[in-house]
């Protein structure tokens, strides 16, 4: 056997670890009692050991080394390229920096859960000293083994081949038109009239409503399921994709988009190359890719009058009140572009989103990098809440700095995903526009040509080509903030 | 570290792949979309492969032998003996053999689905043959390993200590006096009238009704859940039950005492020592104690009076049928009581059970100890059928000898752990009756008592007895068929 077959059957042999660790986290979350809690804990860690062996066997270093020494086909090369970088990713990290983090990590991420609520800034400090502190030095270790800068070694893990030497000035573009077009449409939206709809909505029907909304956009329920879950995900195996929502009784409109953001990453992950199922060159190909599709399914689709109108109309009949007035597409229309500003990342909407991650990228790249001390953290975002949307946070750390699970465990790096999948999303829109009548197809109830081009452009390709490739390809440019802005203003101002 | 204590690190090790085992295996049958059954059981079996690697791995058989020469306390002393035995049952057999009897029984199952629709006795006999053969062999090899008989040592698998020298007067004790039962019985039964609940019992309802029995028989909701599946079972792991059932909307009737035989399993494991959570010890003492415990929810406490007296109310209660005639304390006895012969085990009542679980007990005997051919077994059938029951089935091998799954893959000595598990319920509640008053205790609705028993005596002992001790130190004597006798006459001929 080759080397390079050898570590094909290797990563599938890990692959299917991987499945059970899935489902198994999936019922964790979705359909595990309580009292299940601790032996699924200690079941979960042994696998992971079990994996981390797996991905760290010594026979791994020899087989790369002969592997690459062969010329092989684009696509294997590839699966070699994207192999090694699991690889090097898993075993880059001494054991005792993976488990000291994990340990400081949790006692950090456990006890937030309270000092978040008490606003204790003083007592997270004390913890998340040790977090940041381990998290340069792991951000240092990466820098070494890859030549980037640390921070970029980090935002290596959640996006391959981004650098900040890319993502500064994207952000920076944003932030100079950002502000000014925050004001100025809610200025214009001060004007609207705005109806809640009220009542009691079932969750066996807000249910039924997801489902038939999942269907719409052809999520494939021979290979997934909807769930609920207190944090909602998208979770499973391409094979069997898991998504979970959850349903607030007063209020389905959270929800019902919740779920359609899902669906966009479940397409994605049913979308993956079949031939590739097992191996990294298979898998998706960056947070931010993901976050593109869920984004666009959510903002450029979701968002769009076509289909707002088919949910209007969907849940009008679902809970049999066609005829009231908050159930009329333009009001719909008008509920799902509502912009306002507030302190929390997670609550906020399209607009003024990308102001929360352009925030927290700028504070955790001079933390990673050394520029700052997690001393400096919540007075830095006192500043910038006060120049990107105007709010003081001084004193409030609960609403500032603490609101986040992120950082508390040391996932820095992750945080430009979320913005950098809004701005692929609007660029993908715009090049899928010049072959495809995408308001029409929406219209139609037949989306297949709007999944048709993101299955042959994005979805199918796994991870064969890297994203500035894919994006390449797909748009014809690299990624370009214009299109983010003139899809905000055409949405917003218009 | 002690051999014996390496030996126990390892065993739970294991347990935790066991777990993941469960919770996939689960999901597979109650959750899984169909279009995830290929990855899954590509990543099922790579953890069934794992598994045996560290059932099988060398360094065991040293640290047997090492912890086997130091003298231990009592408890460990049985936890070492269980583990050795799940070790001895997972290294007797070579791999190839394991192999080959995986893939002919495969082959043999698949196939009967259509062939036994098709009476296709001689189609059949062609895959059966080989699985049949290699049963034997793997029948020698572990009577070779045990100094057992060959069948005996099958039956030791789901048995551990129980022999034909033991179990064959016992069924024949039972044969000189069921078939004359059961004519008396059907004979006092033709004279009752019986009446059919009749309308549509939604699928939802008959759910909230097992969750209402399920508490009243104290489940535990936190350890675990009930969910559908097309073949009921109890799964899961000890801390985390899962239980399932399947509804019938025009009959509730079955998959009610489906559930309350189902909650018997589920509270055994519940009830397991948590001492010795992850050890073998820590397990279900045999497949016949389990039925035991199913059977005495399901026909000592399940269809005593003071119980249908319950079901019969929360029933009417939960279909809003309260005065149908139907729904009677009296009609829900006879319809639970009622007695049929007819060719399908699986439809079979509790008193014309024996007879088909003996006529197999006698086959797969004279199978495996070689005394007959696999060609001899449809006449041997229609024999016995015609003895025990009065039914002959000449030419009709679909509900003669190929209506079971068990053969058809080789678990030749499964089948007298139900009717053991009939006759240890039986005695079971002899010994209770003794000093705790069942009836009053199911009056009442409080079933503690009766709980306070099961757990004291049989649950919380796990496998740290033989089932000989414990069923001794219960009810102070071995198994003995004059209780089941005297219950079934109690129950249907008084």
């Amino acid at each position: 056997m080759t080397a390079y077959k050898k570590l094909t059957e290797h990563f599938k042999k890990i692959s299917h670890f991987n499945h059970l660790a899935a489902i198994c986290g999936w019922d964790q979350a979705a359909m595990m009692p309580a009292g299940g809690a601790s032996a699924r804990s200690a079941a979960m860690a042994e696998l992971s050991v079990h994996i981390h062996k797996l991905q760290t066997q010594d026979s791994l270093a020899d087989w790369f080394s002969e592997a690459e020494t062969k010329t092989l086909p684009p696509e294997d090369t590839a699966s070699l390229r994207e192999m090694k970088r699991q690889w090097v990713q898993a075993n880059v990290l001494p054991e005792d920096l993976v488990h000291a983090k994990s340990m400081a990590g949790s006692k950090c991420e456990h006890a937030w859960r309270t000092q978040r609520t008490n606003n204790d800034w003083k007592g997270f400090a004390e913890n998340w000293k040790e977090v940041v502190n381990l998290s340069q030095h792991e951000a240092q270790i990466r820098a070494e083994a890859t030549g980037l800068s640390p921070y970029d070694a980090m935002l290596d893990i959640y996006e391959p081949g981004t650098k900040t030497e890319f993502l500064t000035p994207l952000f920076d573009d944003i932030k100079r038109w950002l502000p000014e077009l925050i004001e100025q449409v809610i200025e214009k939206q001060s004007h609207e009239n705005l109806l809640m709809p009220q009542g009691i909505f079932p969750a066996t029907q807000q249910k039924a409503l997801g489902h038939k909304v999942m269907e719409l956009l052809q999520f494939d329920f021979n290979h997934g399921r909807l769930d609920e879950s207190v944090h909602p995900f998208c979770g499973g195996v391409p094979q069997d994709v898991r998504l979970t929502t959850r349903y607030d009784e007063t209020d389905f409109i959270q929800s019902l988009m919740g779920t359609v953001h899902e669906t966009g990453h479940a397409r994605y992950e049913q979308g993956l190359p079949e031939s590739y199922a097992g191996l990294p060159v298979g898998e998706a190909r960056s947070m931010g890719i993901h976050e593109s599709q869920s984004l666009f399914f959510e903002m450029q689709v979701g968002r769009s009058p076509s289909f707002i109108h088919h949910l209007a109309e969907m849940t009008g009949k679902q809970f049999g009140k066609e005829n009231e007035p908050a159930f009329a597409s333009d009001n719909f229309q008008k509920l799902y572009s509502r912009v306002n500003k507030g302190f929390i990342r997670v609550d906020a909407d399209e607009l003024t989103y990308p102001a929360h991650v352009i925030l927290r990228y700028e504070i955790e790249r001079d933390l990673m990098n050394g520029k700052i001390s997690y001393l400096d953290v919540p007075e830095l975002w006192n500043e910038k809440m006060q120049a990107y949307l105007g709010f003081s946070t001084k004193g409030n750390f609960k609403d500032g700095c603490m609101q986040d699970i992120h950082w508390t465990d040391g996932a820095f790096g992750y945080f430009p995903s979320y913005t950098l999948g809004a701005m692929y999303a609007a660029q993908f829109m715009a090049a899928m526009k010049k072959t495809v009548d995408v308001d029409a197809a929406i219209r139609s109830g037949n989306l297949s040509p709007i999944f048709n081009w993101l299955s042959d452009k994005i979805w199918s390709k796994g991870s064969l080509l890297t994203t500035d490739e894919l994006v390449k390809k797909a748009t014809d440019e690299a990624l370009n903030p214009t299109f983010f802005k003139a899809h905000l203003e055409s949405r917003y101002l218009k």
